[in-house]
Parts: structure tokens; C-alpha cells; sequence
């Protein structure tokens, strides 16, 4: 029997635990209630969750005799992805009680792996900034991040070992690295959106959040719909790492500042190639592309509940991304997004010379307040740009609470960033 | 009054007639509803009508004393695009009696400035390959083409004067250049596919149809969700026009091949600077790289269906688009979207020299049989190059079925598009 308690595992613990006949996802899914019950009233981190419908669930993974790549796992699916045994509502009242016919091709995907959807969590309204009520799992008092609230804080407190968010802006990797997580965004258009909210098409991706590099990359080939290809049993070579300050280094709290210098030198010393990289002066501009490209998109997408339920859209959203996006031109909007498209190609040709890029997932710890979600400027280079990243909780910050290190690889490179990310925490090990 | 029946008139036409006050949207319903009464039994272009919604929906916009820009249009809208007072079935009997609970972005953005939501309009399944109901409207005994075959139908039948299609392959271009209409797929990306069921995202976008190229410059002003800016009053001066061959020329029917070979001389005599273009010998392989990447992503979109419902799916489907898109691995996927991609910046440099390429728009009339919708091989190649592209009714073929030319721009030149558009189109009035 394994060691821990079973909602502690990962993923992969499970799926090996079950197949060894050491335990059940019967088993795994109380424990995982169990945890759930004492801890939600602190976290609130769902948005929905039927523990009948979970046991049922669990007991039918179990009679089926079956052991799929995730095979009794149970999974936490944002609340923005559309599921078909229960509500999916977009963080708004507006679709309170929306049930959608069919699953989103990654809860399918999940299903028909041998995954189990445990519940719906969180969300900030339509995944933009006005929060929902989760908060942060280690001090109630601080953001668990956003938009993937409740997915980052349910696998940042051991509710479940995975969690499904998306990102637009910075919604996978800031709150992952907030609670602790290992959280990863894929390279834009690897893994369908079907059935995910449209918030802007040309840079939403579905985001993976985990405690285990191994379980995002098993997680991910079930979500591309490939046979799970477990990585490299040796990590890589030390790799070649861009330490990358950003054009937002200044945003970033000087104890982040702090832990990534050493942890650039520290991971130099142990072999890596480490070198600076500093990014051309109008990758700063990035920031406010990705503004007029996400709000134009935004808006449009929104067209129906502007018109027919203009009165229940909170005054956040339409005091920053509809407004934006309402009064931005079809040419704002092109420029911006070609502007975005050359910068793509200047950053893989930066890629040249680097396995991976350092840099900071977020400014600090979750900070203080439950009105906001944080700065995400640390994440929109990355968003912007497709390419895959990943944070690492490998820090912690004055109160004791998680700081993650950003990796990020070039484009269709998501193979090699789990790689280089396994190597970087075999070094904290 | 205009002299022409109403629902013979353009779009453009209704909205100025009803400005004006010499008409109503009711006047133009019950013309459209009139029409469709007597030639439905022919065309089966609708899977879902409600003459008293349509009744209502136009009663409300004559009393709503708006005059939007599409005000009092009727549009015919594709049966994969939701609708929130309406059935949305997606072509196949999985989905019957589906309701969705908001409408597309394109269909709310249509309201809003005023159009008639007429009905749903007959799809393939699943906008792929398996045919629904529809008929050639000039010969029952042919496909309309697909898979936007209903919204092409009524549009070419003078049923409504705007319809909105999809274009993955060659679902918009195809049957308008059938049915006699102006098709146009805009540069990918423009317009959001929010509520639109994606076949394989990295390759769908919306398709207009209409008859007349102003009219598809409003719509899509419309859809992109901002004020609609009429092409300049006097047409541009004559266009640089490459003649594009195309690797499948010798796919066409030889009429085709005369009638594009006597309209490039013959807008050369006009005055257009008009050269032979022949593109690099990789572009053969896009085809190829196409299917992959639209089958892979078709399948992975398809999980639900195919795990629920495999019984209920055509074999047509089953043994091509699934049986490929299961098959394929994702590295093959990913190298057939790197080509691609390489491709869109190859094709970018050859419009240094051209304003718009003059290509086949299909292999010939409307072919006889209704179990297939015809080849689309004339349309991968800028579908997957992400440009936009128009298809004019131009030319008659033996049978006096309409054969289409098209035209096609460089990304981000859809406005330049138009003006070339109305300048060819000038040439043949």
C-alpha cells in the first residue's frame, strides 16, 4: 500500500496503485471527499460537487475491470467547460442552472482515459478578473489567483491530484504558482477547446495544474488523444537556460528578484549552460497587444449576454476588458495581432540558443485581498507568444507561501520543457 | 418601391427600402416565407423554419423603429451554429431536438444590428462530408454542394439574400460557386467562432454567402462587430491579378479551365495587370498535410459522440475523417501544421507581387448525385493557407449551371479582396 494518504497522491500513484490492486478509485474518491469536507469551508473551491454522483462515478470506473492511462483519477474541471452531468456557468449568474448536453473534448478525453470528474471548480466571471469565492487554501485572506481559482486551490490542498483551468492571460500559471502547483500551459492549439468558453480564441488554451511534472505530461497525451508515452526514465542533460529578467522584472518583489538569481546560478553551478537573455525592446509592447487582441475578441464573444443581460455583467468587466474591447477598431485589433504574430517568430529565433527560459511566474506570493486576482504581466509574454510554459513551486516567500519559477520553451517544445523542468527540481530534490 | 420582388432584393437594397420607409421587415418576411413555401418541396434548403417566429422576430424589429445595419435582413443561418430560439442539431440525429441555451457570437452580432434570424439551414454531418437533404436548386437530381448546403441553396434560390455557412475544407466556396452565389471565407481568425461547432479549429472559419459583393463587405463589418464602412463609391483601378493554376488544375473540367483562361485575357484587355503564377511544388502536399490536421482534430472534437453514440455515426464519417483522425499520431499532426504554417509564409511572399490570385473555385457545375458533395481540393489550398478568399458567379458550364471564379487575397486583405472583387465583377456587367 502506498504511504501516503491517498488524496496526497499523484496521478500516476494512482493509476499505478489501482492496477497493482492496492487500492480502488472507489477508495480514492472518498478519501478525496473526505479531505474535501474539512477543507472547503476554508477553500471554497467548488463550484459544483455531488459526492453521489462522484461515488457512482468511482464504483462504475471500478466494475468496469478496466485501467485506462488515469484510471480512477479524480480530476477538478473549471467551471468554464462544458460538462454533461453537470452545471457548467461561467462564473456569472446569468447561466445559473446551464446544464450543456455534451462534454468538452478534454472532459471526454479524461472520461474515456478512466478519469473522474470529480466536480466543477471556481471560476472568476467568463475566466476574466472579477473573482468568484475561492481563497487561497494556506491563508483565507489572499487570492488563490485567478482565473482558474478553484482548480489551482482544490490540487494545491490535495483535494484532487489534478485540475483542468484554461488561459487567456496569465489563468493557469499565476494561480498554480500562488497554491503551490505545478501548472502548465500547453503551445497555443495543441489541445482542443471544444466546449471550453470562447474568451479570446486567438490565445485561449486549455491549462493543466498537477503536483507531479510526470502527471502533467500523462494528463496531456490523454488530452491530445495519444497513448500516455511516459517520459525519460534518466532526466535530460543539464540544459540550456536562458535566464530571462522580462521587460517586467520591476513589477517582480524583490525576494522573487532574489530567488531566481540564485536559482539561475544554482542551477549553473550543477551543469546547466545558464546565460541572460534579455528580450528586444518591444516585446515590452506584448502587454498592451494582448490587451486590444483579448478584449476585442472578449466582447465579441459576449455579444449575447451584452444584449440580453447587459444589468448582470459586473461593473469590473465592463469598466476594463468589454469597455476596451467595445471601443477598439477592427485595425487596433489587426495591428495588434500581427504585431503579436512577429513577435512570435522573433522569440523562436531566440529559441536558437536555449532549451528552456527562467523566468518569474508571477510579482510575489498571493497577495492580500480577495477582490482581485494579482498581476498576471509575468505570464502575457508567454500567452502572447504560444509557447509552452510551466511553473515550479519551488520557492517560498516572506509568509511562508509558494513562489514558482517560470519555464518556458519554444513552440511544439512541450516534450522538452517537462524534460528541463524535471531536471531543475531533481536539483531542489 | 424597388421593382424587384423582395426577396430578390439584396440585403444592401432592404435596408434602404425599409429606411426609407417603402417597405417592412414584415413585407420582406413574407416575401422570403412566400418564396420558400413554393420552392422548399425542391430545395429542402431548411432543417428548421418557424414561419410565426419569423413573423414575430420581424414585427418586433418594424416596431423597434431601429434602423440598424442589417435591419430587416433575412439571414439564413448553417444547423452547426447555435441558435438560442431555435434547434441547433449539427447534421446528425445525436443531437435532435437540441436547444442551446445562448446564441453564437455571429448570430447575436446579427440581431444586433437588426437582421431576421429566418431559420437553420441544412448541414452535413457534422459539417463533414455526409450529405443531409438538400438539392441543387436549378436540378434536383444535384448536390448543392457542402457542407454549407442549405445556407447556399436558399441564398442562390432568391430564398433569403444572406447565409451564413463554415468553411474547414471547402464548405462555403464549394457550394456557393454551385449554387450560383458569392461565397467569401475571411482570413482566418477575423470572426469569432464562439457557438459555432468547431470541426477542427486550426483550419474552421465562418463563410458568408450572399449576391452581392457589398453585400458580404456589410455582413462582415456586421460580424466583426463594428460599424459598417461601404466600399468606396467608384470601384479601384484595375487589380494586380495573379492566374493560379493551382496544383489540381487538372482536376477542372476543361469548360473551367477555358472560362478562367478567356476571363484572365479578357480582364488583362480591361486593363489588369494580369500574369501567370505557379506556385512552388510543396503546395501540392498541402492537401495531404490538410487532411491530417483537420481529421486529427475532427476526431479528438468528436470524443463525446464517439463515445456515446459511435452507432448513430454515418459510416461515411466512421471510415474517413474519424478513421484518419484516430489514426493519425500526434508528432504527424504537428508536422503537417509546421508545413502549413510554412506554406501561409511562402504564400505571403508571392502576394508581394499581386493584389488577388484568380483560381477554379470547383472542379465544374454541380455535379450529378446526391450522396457526395463534390471535390474540394480547390479550396485546401487557401483554406489552409489561412487567406481569404471569394468565389463570383461568372460563368455558365454545359448543363447552364453556374461555375464560379475565385478570387483570393493576402492575409489581412479582405477589404482589398472586395474592391477586386466589384472591379471583376464590373468587367462582366
Amino acid at each position: 500500500m502506498p504511504m501516503k494518504p491517498l488524496n496526497e497522491l499523484t496521478a500516476s500513484e494512482i493509476v499505478t496503485a489501482i492496477a497493482a490492486k492496492q487500492t480502488t478509485a472507489e477508495a480514492v474518491a472518498r478519501a478525496c471527499l473526505d479531505h474535501i469536507d474539512a477543507r472547503e469551508p476554508h477553500v471554497e473551491a467548488w463550484h459544483f460537487l455531488d459526492p453521489d454522483l462522484v461515488i457512482k462515478q468511482a464504483q462504475a470506473l471500478d466494475a468496469s475491470g478496466n485501467v485506462g492511462p488515469l484510471q480512477g483519477v479524480p480530476v477538478a474541471i473549471k467551471d468554464i467547460i462544458d460538462t454533461c452531468d453537470m452545471p457548467t456557468e461561467y462564473g456569472t449568474p446569468i447561466h445559473k442552472g446551464h446544464r450543456p448536453r455534451i462534454d468538452a473534448a478534454v472532459v471526454a478525453l479524461t472520461r474515456r482515459a478512466g478519469g473522474l470528474i470529480m466536480g466543477k471548480t471556481v471560476t472568476t466571471e467568463f475566466a476574466n478578473r472579477f473573482p468568484g469565492k475561492t481563497m487561497h487554501p494556506r491563508d483565507p485572506a489572499r487570492t488563490p489567483g485567478g482565473s482558474s481559482s478553484g482548480s489551482c486551490a482544490a490540487v494545491g490542498d490535495n483535494m484532487v491530484p489534478l485540475g483542468v483551468g484554461t488561459q487567456t492571460t496569465g489563468s493557469t500559471i499565476r494561480p498554480a504558482a500562488f497554491c503551490g502547483c505545478v501548472g502548465y500551459r500547453p503551445t497555443w492549439g495543441d489541445i482542443r477547446c471544444h466546449g471550453v468558453m470562447e474568451a479570446a480564441g486567438s490565445l485561449d488554451t486549455v491549462g493543466l495544474i498537477a503536483r507531479s511534472v510526470e502527471d502533467i505530461a500523462l494528463y496531456r497525451d490523454v488530452l491530445l488523444g495519444v497513448s500516455p508515452r511516459p517520459l525519460a526514465a534518466k532526466v535530460i542533460d543539464p540544459p540550456r537556460i536562458g535566464f530571462c529578467r522580462t521587460p517586467f522584472w520591476d513589477q517582480c518583489e524583490y525576494y522573487v528578484q532574489r530567488a531566481l538569481e540564485n536559482c539561475a546560478a544554482g542551477l549553473a553551478k550543477q551543469g546547466a549552460k545558464v546565460s541572460d537573455v534579455t528580450l528586444p525592446g518591444d516585446f515590452k509592447k506584448i502587454d498592451d497587444a494582448h490587451r486590444w487582441v483579448s478584449s476585442f475578441e472578449f466582447a465579441c464573444n459576449r455579444t449575447w449576454e451584452i444584449e440580453h443581460h447587459y444589468e448582470m455583467i459586473s461593473q469590473t468587466l465592463r469598466d476594463n476588458r468589454l469597455k476596451d474591447g467595445l471601443a477598439c477598431s477592427f485595425e487596433q485589433y489587426r495591428d495588434a495581432r500581427s504585431f503579436l504574430a512577429r513577435m512570435r517568430r522573433k522569440l523562436h529565433d531566440i529559441f536558437n540558443d536555449y532549451d528552456v527560459l527562467l523566468a518569474p511566474s508571477a510579482a510575489g506570493e498571493a497577495p492580500i485581498g480577495l477582490n482581485h486576482t494579482g498581476n498576471a504581466s509575468h505570464c502575457v509574454l508567454w500567452t502572447s507568444t504560444h509557447v509552452p510554459c510551466m511553473t515550479l513551486p519551488l520557492f517560498a516567500g516572506p509568509n511562508g507561501l509558494p513562489v514558482g519559477a517560470q519555464l518556458v520553451a519554444a513552440r511544439n517544445n512541450d516534450r522538452l520543457l517537462f524534460e528541463a523542468a524535471r531536471w531543475v527540481l531533481a536539483q531542489y530534490a
